[in-house]
């Protein structure tokens, strides 16, 4: 499996409408397991997005879905930039969507 | 919602023997959304281990949980150290258990 950690800075007072871009635009991602949006209680702007996808491919495959090019375009003017960015290996637990 | 992100070193060699402690001491705590075990893959002993809970309160609950303390004095020896934590909000998202 694929796993990605990483964080979201959103522009000022905009996390909750980038947030809403997200959780609405990525879902039913083919090879997606586990897609999850959160909120930096420590940072008003920022969110904390934790991903698993089946294959990398999987992934690289689902940034061409018109579902998720449409999130991108909505989501790119709010996005005022990046955290720390982890990728992992996913071995298991509770939450795959298996 | 609740969540964790947090890094775990195992002591040398033991990446794998930690792992497979958490998965199978931590299933089925009530409240628990999504606990995913990851490998680090740029550091051969660290694990990343991903939680979403409905409250911060079934979290500190699971704590005393028999299985989850038998897994804590399982895995203790060969835990060497912790690494990022990051406490979230989770909003939503795919893979939520709910």
């Amino acid at each position: 499996m694929y796993g990605i950690i990483g964080k979201m800075k959103a522009t000022s007072g905009k996390r909750e409408a980038l947030a809403a871009i997200l959780l609405e635009g990525l879902k039913d991602m083919p090879g997606c397991l586990s897609y999850i949006v959160a909120q930096d209680p420590t940072d008003l702007d920022s969110l904390w997005i934790t991903e698993v996808w089946d294959t990398q491919d999987s992934h690289r495959a689902s940034l061409a879905l018109p579902s998720v090019q449409h999130a991108i375009a909505l989501g790119r003017p709010l996005i005022a930039g990046f955290g720390e960015r982890f990728e992992t290996t996913p071995l298991g637990g509770q939450g795959l969507g298996k």
